[in-house]
């Protein structure tokens, strides 16, 4: 089924003329209206708009570009013209932004058929969302794109956007066994993605190939998609317990161990790396960040619906609004001076791996799972991935993180390429 | 007339019962009633609407806040429940967001009345705004925070907000003899705010007294309002003619040299600052990161309303397409050596004394001036203040620009106070 195909490969097949956009479109709608009923990944989906978009792109006279006659997926906390946009939150249910985000524009005229709204939890939050875990429909799927991860995941749509201020997008990427991409902080512009904390929230992206990303990323920013690169030799990686060691999982531990041995055995230079003690401050100062922001940028509904808000955010919010502006402050400056520590260190490293989530999916429709570790490399802006590598005991996917340095996505890519080779040959 | 009282001396007056909000808010639209059909600052204003809000602080059992029943103006760009947000643009005219943006969320909550919209140039861009300098109507205001300029300027209401992304906060102010703050880069949430360049966009404000900002920023951000302050002795005041000298006019001249003889006269230890001359590559890093950014901010409506464009934008849009990813990216790279040069040569200085504008605002409502000296500063991120200390040949007002470290903006207040009280005694 034509639904199976990567980004990638479904438009390289459009290109080629060997299907049409309409075929791709309904096989992914197919999917949808055959699983959707118990994985509730999307928050709206008009069968008959995606076909109009996947129609006009085969009749159009010549491509619109990179993207030409692929569906993707948009985190419904992204605002698009011709859906409706509703943040997971009963205040804004068939709210009209009336306009595209600039994200969803340019994949528009890319070429990208805007195939519906994947769940979002409420103001990507940590509120339990509607939606199921594909492997395993009483587990988590992971928050809070939860739907990109899980119709990804399971073949509803080849790629769709999250967003990360914690561990957002690798979070359901791991727990649902996909790439999870979170580019270089202030890498995409997120005008027309609904804020959760300004200083941490990226625009990234969930797929089920690395050339996805390159292709989408090229997209994005306006550059070539180089999907023939040069071969990494030797890549200088290293292994990061962090000082969370202690509290993942033995399936966690596996997969890092896992890694460590086969990308030796491949040729790549391992080390360990031990961060100074000084990095322990970041899962604290990372938590006031957000939650300070949060508080904020969620104002007007504490202010006017504050009754429509889940009683998880409410608790946040509030919190929020408790930290004394020097905390803020100070939690501020730990994020900007770990940046430039971690920059220093990256001068003996082309990547970092280290724990993704602590283990496979919980077992519970009501949690989306722990943050920590994600949430750490989060606020130090690197770019990262969450790369699929592992089972865990209950066959649940597994995943392990991997860094790079501030700025250098390109270099990140073919490194993080490379492992994923390494760990899961085709 | 209450409209002459500055936001923190409105604040104090109606906390002691000597005025009442509706008084001062009537004073506000009286005012607007009689002058606004010339200086068009006002985008749009409901009377009605501004003396409920009044109203209800008068009847209200307690204070809300800080800014209890104080008016406030909201640039058109920033989103408001009640009232549209039309971005200065035929394609939003009647734009209804649905929400208020966060800072607007935060004022209400503190007690102050949203008086109207101030114009803005089109997407906070280039185009000429209606509005005129209300010192001479053959001038421009500047922009592109043109209503909030005027409108604060003429006594329409003590204070308004403003965005900067090049020099749209500070030139307004410079030109209509106001004080412009513009805070440290992401001190205030910008949601809600239509954005233009994500990089460089700082939320700010224009107010005639020193306290305001303070009372606002204090509001904003969630902590004390600390009015009475510990004197400033001694600043360390760096005169920084920057490698733009050779195109300032000779009022500017005039006003950074008053500057220097008079501050150092009264205390400060001035000092000539000469920049390396890695800074000239300032300018033109941040035209090419702006017209990047805004190109993609405005993809929406690139792609869907380009015919409703301004030329001046399509041109910038057109541009900004058409840089390539690497030219972007040098530029961001050039921004963020120069911060960190900037930041060691701030270990010698309190604040840095430089032009504003070239002169006094161009008699000319088809232009909204230069931005270029503001603009070079505003890519390095630091919070900075326009001071109107000054006139021209013709009477108008002409600023000097003070520039604080990054972070830093309790000491430059502090400095920024003490440069105004010396150079513009009460």
């Amino acid at each position: 089924m034509l639904n199976e195909l990567s980004f990638a490969e479904a438009a390289a097949a459009i290109e080629r003329g060997d299907i049409t956009s309409e075929r791709l479109v309904r096989d992914c709608l197919d999917r949808i209206e055959a699983r959707d009923g118990d994985v509730q990944a999307w928050a709206f989906i008009d069968p008959e708009l995606a076909l109009a978009q996947a129609r006009a792109c085969d009749q159009a006279s010549e491509r619109k570009g990179l993207l030409h006659g692929v569906p993707f997926g948009v985190k419904d906390i992204i605002a698009t013209h011709d859906m409706p946009t509703g943040m997971g939150s009963p205040i804004y249910d068939g709210h009209r932004a009336g306009y595209d985000a600039s994200c969803v524009a340019l994949l528009r005229a890319a070429g990208a058929v805007i195939l519906g709204k994947t769940v979002t939890v409420e103001f990507a939050g940590m509120a339990a969302p509607p939606t199921a875990n594909p492997h395993n429909l009483d587990c988590t799927p992971g928050g809070s794109s939860s739907g990109s991860g899980a119709a990804v995941a399971d073949f509803m749509v080849p790629a769709a956007f999250g967003t990360q201020t914690a561990g957002s997008i690798h979070r359901p990427a791991a727990h649902c066994g996909v790439i999870g991409y979170k580019p270089t902080f202030d890498t995409f512009g997120l005008h027309g993605v609904w804020p959760a904390a300004q200083s941490l929230e990226t625009l990234g992206m969930l797929t089920r190939s690395m050339d996805d990303v390159e292709l989408l990323s090229a997209a994005l920013l306006g550059r070539p998609a180089q999907l023939e690169r040069s071969p990494v030799a030797a890549p200088r990686i290293a292994i990061c317990k962090t000082h969370l060691w202690d509290i993942v999982k033995p399936e966690t531990v596996e997969a890092i161990e896992i890694a460590r041995e086969t990308l030796s055995t491949k040729g790549a230079e391992i080390s360990e790396l031990v961060l100074p003690d000084s990095f322990d401050e970041l899962v604290p100062a990372r938590d006031i960040i957000s939650s300070y922001e949060r508080a904020r940028a969620t104002a007007h509904e504490w202010f006017n619906h504050r009754d429509l808000l889940s009683a998880p955010l409410q608790r946040g919010v509030a919190k929020g609004f408790a930290w004394k502006y020097e905390e803020y402050r100070h939690a501020m400056k730990v994020g900007a001076e770990r940046r430039r520590d971690l920059d220093v260190l990256f001068n003996d490293y082309d990547a970092i791996i280290a724990p993704c989530t602590a283990g496979e999916a919980p077992p519970d429709r009501n949690s989306t799972g722990d943050h920590t570790h994600i949430g750490m490399w989060n606020l130090l802006h690197v770019p990262s991935y969450a790369l699929p590598t592992h089972k865990g005991p209950n066959g649940m996917p597994v995943a392990i993180q991997v860094m790079g340095r501030h700025g250098e996505d390109a270099a990140l890519f073919d490194v993080a390429k490379w492992v994923l080779e390494q760990l899961v040959p085709a």
